[in-house]
């Protein structure tokens, strides 16, 4: 009895009751849990009342407790008794505006037992947030966007659990987290404040709701907990994020960055977070957002340069013949380009340098990365001028909004002690090449901790580790969000950092041309 | 912004969002009423939080929040526009095993604007707890006794909400206060352990429901206050019933007495309170239980003997000729008997001192209450020898429950500053009758403060009255319940107290024989 619950599943012996002692079946049992658990209020539904009688005395006054809590209220899902195996599971979902994942976890053991990907389907109705919201303002809009998620997670949960060999209804908690406005149209909400000034969503912290109540098939009390956003702009995903990193418990300072279809940016420690995201104008138009182009298959995500041969020696996904390039792959071909002097310090493509893989076509300077008939398809591949100086503004942008917050809380950014780098694209870049053409600071590599789909191992942490539920509000509480304004100084910045590696070279003393 | 909420209605200005203050439109409401309500969580439902957006603006950022609150836990359920003047509505139940009785109040204002009663329409089934009980172990039996009274209230709420003029969609909030049983049949909790040993309840402190996880049509989002229990015995009438009395926040020792089926008292004031049930076993045997006859037009409710002439004045219901006696007009007609000497301190009926109106029938001692030719039939009303001996056993019952719950605690009853006698039945007693008989004890007159329908009232006082609702758990956990055993000191008491007014003469010496 004083074992301390590590896990959601709670196992609970209760003295049965005699004359002496007559206190009511639930009462008996929610008391158990209030002395284990230390708390005051426990909350259970009516249809749980109903068969606790016959459960509890089926199982000899012993049952294992389904439980979950959010902001101190506890609430009490489901009780087995002891001789039932069924698996109770949990559902940890990133939904995010192009790819949902979803993570199916043993909530007895903590154990991963299935994860299953899929397209948001609201992608039959625009690719971004933005035309999804202007569709929601359409009639039937929300409702459509709203069924398109909710059959989408209803069908591929189904599918999920049917490799796991489970049934949804074994799922007895599902943590969500999303950016502002994917959890809005998850919800069913009307995101039309968003995007219209003073930009502020329905709700902040949604909190729990029934898993019926949101029209999500799994067990009927099952919970669901919405990660709360800070705004419009900085969403329960990113929110996730921090809590994953453990930025929020640490004494040092570190900055965790989610490159995304935006940058998101947290600066911190356990005492003080301050936050802001890349969505900020027209300084950064076709800006951060522009790198993170789509991985698969054959399309180039390392390039390495043979300082003897000065040969292109290039990696691809799943080692297949290439047929394109993806941002990290942009960002490795950049730094070795520059590092061998094929372009200059303003990105200019050096004719002299590249050889014969400099062409002139339409006008324009281009390199040639894959030579004709070497890709996957006989077709060469070319980078121009072009898009090599779409890639440094946003390099540009993304250290720029890296320098101003840093400097915003008094710090350089020398100072941050670790650099978390979140997202699927993050988790591709490799530290060295983005700190050679001053997309990153100039750190020593082991502070760069790449953390994957940080969003969906936040949710995840959540259904493993019941302590850390209460520091999700408090992370949102704690966090200062500072809008991004495209003043003057922050224009200096821009234009000082849209050199490579940067204006200024003591910035990056690691950075040295061959 | 200042003004402290009445009522469970409450009017608040929000500040309207600017792009320096970006708080979402729900949180910003909520942090409105949290500041108000001086509290940390304000649970909202999903369908709520949907609808904020729209009628936030609509309002001008000014609205009428109706909330509730259980344990600290604040609950808001609907927020209407300012210039929406639909009725808000509370409805407060009494479930009685024989009689339900509703009363719709105002919850704005805190008026009453309707009551109706109705038959319990579980006494198809059976008239009492007991063969409901075993009814409900049947197959399909909890579920019929559930229909029955959810189908019940069910159209009773719909006739009563239409001669008030509103819609029961209006009626956002719901208090019900009956015994353990009814309340796990209105539930549809299975009553079988109420019955077995060691007889307790599937649940003491039901809380808070959604209408519509009980099946009552109401508002989709009204919540559903049920009162808590003691235990099988003590049900959430007689808590409702110590609300309502003040008893549990008097610095005075008072005594509440519910004398319905059975005879429920407790004993305290605000530092503690002790309860007992005259459900004791075979020492009441046709005890209490007997005293309470049906009342209705016709019925006779009060008899006074002339002092000159000895002739009976007999008062009925509604001042119809005389076809029955109930409960009061019997212990009025045996205090008036033994004071004018027609029974003796043994209650047995003495043929010299009743005249014409003694008769021996069937071999046993008669008195004429109503002589042949002058009741509603024109047939003569007796009341047999053996009915006053049981009269007399149900008034030892009586007594001896006070009595022994009394010196349990260390105080006699004349210590009792304050008699509160509640229930049905206990609203006719007249107490200086039942004095006269031994049934209660002879205490000053004013002392004793008939309560009429507690139950509903104590429901009732919730929906007008938020600072009680707290009021209601520390009056159950507060409350010491004691088994009555039937030992030999409790025979003892109850054989002295077969007397009229009892074997100790001093103990009643207000009460003189003419």
């Amino acid at each position: 009895m004083t074992e301390e619950p590590r896990g959601w599943v709670t196992t609970v012996d209760v003295i049965p009751p005699t004359l002496n002692d007559n206190t009511a079946d639930v009462d008996r049992l929610l008391n158990t849990l209030k002395t284990r658990l230390k708390t005051r209020l426990i909350e259970i539904d009516l249809s749980l009342v109903l068969e606790i009688p016959r459960l509890i005395r089926e199982s000899a006054w012993s049952a294992n407790c389904i439980l979950f809590k959010d902001r101190d209220q506890w609430r009490l899902i489901d009780i087995r008794g002891k001789g039932d195996f069924r698996p109770i599971a949990g559902l940890a979902v990133d939904l995010g505006t192009s790819r949902v994942v979803l993570r199916l976890v043993d909530l007895a053991t903590g154990s991963h037992i299935g994860e299953r990907a899929f397209d948001n389907p609201q992608i039959a109705v625009g690719p971004d947030v933005l035309t999804r919201i202007h569709y929601a303002a359409t009639s039937g809009g929300i409702e459509n966007l709203n069924a398109l998620i909710l059959d989408g997670l209803n069908r591929e949960i189904g599918e999920l659990c049917g490799v796991a060999g489970i049934s949804p209804r074994n799922i007895h908690i599902m943590t969500l987290a999303g950016n502002t406005t994917m959890t809005h149209l998850f919800m069913g909400l009307d995101p039309r404040w968003i995007i219209r000034e003073p930009y502020i969503p329905v709700v902040n912290r949604p909190g729990l709701y029934r898993s019926s109540e949101l029209g999500i098939d799994l067990h009927p009390r099952a919970r669901v907990l919405i990660f709360p956003n800070v705004g419009s702009y900085f969403g329960g995903d990113l929110i996730s994020g921090i809590l994953y990193s453990g930025l929020n418990t640490s004494e040092e300072t570190a900055l965790l960055v989610d490159v995304g279809t935006n940058a998101e940016v947290v600066v911190g420690n356990r005492h003080w977070l301050m936050a802001c995201a890349g969505a900020a104008g027209p300084a950064l138009e076709g800006g951060v957002t522009r790198m993170g182009m789509m991985a698969g298959p054959g399309v180039i995500d390392t390039v390495v340069i043979d300082s003897k041969t000065l040969e292109f020696q290039l990696g691809t996904i799943e080692n297949k013949p290439p047929r394109g390039i993806c941002g990290s792959g942009l960002i490795d071909l950049a730094a070795q380009l520059f590092i061998f002097g094929m372009v200059d310090f303003r990105g200019r493509l050096q004719a002299a340098k590249c050889g014969s893989r400099y062409i002139e076509k339409d006008g324009m300077r281009h390199i040639v990365v894959v030579p004709e008939g070497e890709g996957a398809h006989g077709k060469p591949l070319y980078i121009s001028q072009a898009d090599l100086d779409s890639l440094i503004r946003s390099k540009a942008a993304m250290y720029t909004i890296l320098e101003t917050i840093t400097e915003t809380v008094g710090l350089r950014l020398k100072d941050i002690e670790k650099f978390y780098v979140a997202g699927t694209f993050g988790s591709f870049i490799k530290p060295r090449s983005a700190i050679s053409i001053g997309m990153l600071p100039d750190l020593p590599i082991e502070r760069y901790i790449p953390l994957g789909n940080s969003s969906l191992e936040g949710a995840t942490r959540v259904l493993t580790s019941p302590d850390v539920v209460d520091d999700i509000d408090g992370i949102r509480d704690r966090i200062t969000y500072m809008e991004l304004n495209v003043n003057q100084e922050f224009m200096n910045r821009f234009s000082a950092a849209k050199f490579l590696p940067h204006t200024e070279k003591s910035l990056f003393p690691s950075v040295q041309i061959k």
